[in-house]
């Protein structure tokens, strides 16, 4: 689509790679799905749809590197439990019910809140496949989709895990917003010579690796008995990290896990609401930075998180570390920013189409409103989206150079449906 | 104003004090400023309003127990800064070029965040005296004042700053949505002598107490240096404590200073925003409940968190702590809406009044909309309100028995001229 954005405040990459970025006034023109110009119109542009940024702020879409989005329809149903009442006595049994339908809707619902918090592209593990792929294309987001591989040694199980990976990226070839990674889902649910199965087939596919890794006390206690080492040495010796791989949570690791990570060029995705609620405690982020490690944020599902909302886990990230490392200096706004945005393109390796506002790259992009109480006055932007804003102030969403939310309205889904359908589902399973 | 709400999911105190808050659908009728009846109608009620609670979500007023409202145009000028840098580049020099007229303005855009966030009563300790005051009048807020005192023993500045908080409270008389405290602002801006005095007046004029205690280490070392004794027992020595008393942060105090609090009934404002943000690190709230110490919630001043949010403050009081515990049901949700509404209510000697919605208590109430991405499915609303609503759920607020807000506008105040005259404060001594 053809839309000019005119006269909004916008938040632009720093001249350098590591110069801050700039706000400031200008007009922003898209031509189908890229950014054509920001600040000149293009030769011969015109405009199907003009938007009036006057006291908005333009962002580019935040992307939330890791969750698990059919999950939605549980939020709030499994709280302030131990991790075994959490898992054994809510989370499985509802999963032992759900249909592939619910997790249609699921979803959907996921897709609903990331868009009207900002969120244009989420990485995505899943179980059911066809039902969030379903879900991204008719809602025009944008996303990276990976079956959550179970697997042990060369059996059946993992086996048809991977093929459905297989199966469900070729059914969606013709939805350029989508793209696949393979998803071994953890140490201690996939072993050693799974896991090498899966780098062969990373390898030979062409594909990046999603993965949960050094998530609790447990598993780093249940890796060292099993291999005699971390889940990130583990990890490292299955050969996954030759490929580009974005590891979930990391929150218990060591000085040498780091600089593992650091070495592969591994990109970490904190999840601080998800990481705290389950009781697993702080990622050491800024030490991760420290080392020069592409470190971006996700929410993880809405069954530990509750929430998925981008802006609500930058606020989480910057000021949670301030709090452990006693430093008002760590863990800047600017820094967040970074990672829910150009760091997350970069996990997805889809930074060269989006995480920034640039001519040339996919016109995704958030579009805010200045005039509420969390954003006023006016003081740095920056520094309103990680420490007073909610989410809510989201107006306006294009993704793809297509308008997918307009005044806070979903143009691409039935959101009344989406309540119907995802309150039925707790009804008869939850 | 007689109000009825029908079919409106309503939280409601447990069956006993210690009971879970019970959540279930009634019908509420307001009569004048108080709650006439749940679920059946008084005798003779009509009602001048009929509000429809269907999908909606009643709840008491969310009571903010500490802040600084006259800073909100702060929010978001002072960042990631060093606490020398903040207090003395950035704040101070706004501080001093401030005029009263500025302060109110920023007490109205305070009032107008909290308002639209679901906040009906708030305690304030400010600089400029009958700011505050006007616009909690005008707007239909409650609240507590405490003219921020410095003293060093009788001298001058001490004398005309108390004379001024009883000034400011023979003015207000004829407004009982307002009542007064003490504000003597901390240990190091106060001395031994003074402090004294402030117990003496405190006692003569029977007022409550209001202090920042034991915020940073650098506090607690100077007062060590200064009276051989932590911050929390000079404050006993004084004879502060024989006062109802707010104890505002208490992020660096001893097992010892806690049984003294728990001793004097002393309440506790936990500021996790700005506690982290400004590098203080983390209160020792499971701590501190555990001695049965009455705790509550606060969001200090937009200039320290920066924003005036009381879900997002539930938010950090349950994850943070489940972190720096490792549990994840530390600090539970159930615990969190406590902190929020009636612990808030005791710590301000107003629980008789507000703090739960109760038949013969003031209407004190926020409706907040479940059909939201944030609120959905219904599953636990007090655990939606902790671990995934924003705030801006709130659509409909009631202070006093009369109607502020009405979906999401407000009606006691005109939100355009205080985002215009906020701009041009920081337009000229920004």
């Amino acid at each position: 689509m053809n839309i000019a954005i005119k006269n909004i405040l916008a938040v632009l990459p720093g001249e350098t790679t590591d110069a801050p970025q700039q706000v400031k006034k200008t007009d922003l023109y898209i031509v189908g799905s890229r950014i054509a110009a920001i600040g000149e119109a293009p030769a011969d542009f015109k405009a199907e749809k003009t938007i009036d940024g006057t006291d908005k702020l333009v962002i580019p879409g935040l992307i939330n590197a890791h969750t698990h989005s059919y999950m939605a329809f549980m939020r709030n149903c499994a709280d302030d439990l131990s991790f075994m009442d959490w898992l054994f006595g809510r989370v499985d049994p509802i999963e032992q019910k759900m249909t592939d339908e619910d997790a249609y809707w699921g979803a959907c619902l996921a897709i609903l809140e990331m868009m009207k918090s900002g969120t244009t592209c989420f990485n995505d593990m899943q179980m059911n496949i066809m039902q969030t792929t379903r879900a991204v294309k008719e809602s025009g987001m944008r996303a990276v989709i990976c079956r959550g591989l179970i697997g042990s040694g060369d059996n059946e199980a993992g086996r048809i895990r991977l093929d459905q990976t297989y199966a469900e990226r070729d059914a969606f070839r013709d939805c350029d917003r989508l793209t696949f990674r393979l998803g071994p889902h953890a140490p201690y649910t996939c072993d050693e010579a799974f896991l090498k199965i899966v780098a062969k087939e990373a390898e030979r596919e062409n594909m990046g690796i999603h993965m949960h890794l050094s998530e609790s006390v447990t598993e780093i206690e249940n890796c060292k008995k099993d291999y005699g080492c971390t889940p990130i040495e583990l990890a490292e010796r299955t050969g996954l990290f030759a490929r580009p791989f974005i590891a979930a949570h990391c929150v218990q690791i060591t000085e040498s896990d780091m600089d593992i990570l650091a070495k592969h060029g591994v990109s970490v995705v904190t999840n601080p609401a998800s990481n705290m609620k389950l009781g697993n405690g702080f990622a050491p982020v800024p030490q991760m930075m420290a080392k020069g490690i592409n470190v971006c944020i996700g929410t993880d599902g809405a069954a530990s998180n509750n929430a998925l909302n981008l802006i609500h886990e930058m606020s989480l990230v910057t000021l949670i570390h301030k709090g452990t490392q006693r430093s008002p200096q760590c863990v800047s706004a600017e820094e967040a920013f970074r990672m829910a945005t150009i760091n997350g393109a970069k996990a997805l390796s889809l930074d060269a189409e989006t995480g920034s506002i640039e001519v040339g790259k996919k016109a995704d992009l958030a579009i805010l409103d200045l005039k509420r109480p969390s954003m006023w006055p006016v003081n740095n932007p920056i520094a309103a989206l990680s420490y007073s804003a909610t989410g809510d102030e989201v107006n306006t969403v294009i993704i793809d150079g297509e308008l997918t939310l307009e005044d806070r309205r979903v143009l691409t889904m039935d959101e009344e449906r989406i309540y119907f359908e995802t309150a039925k589902i707790m009804e008869r399973i939850g």
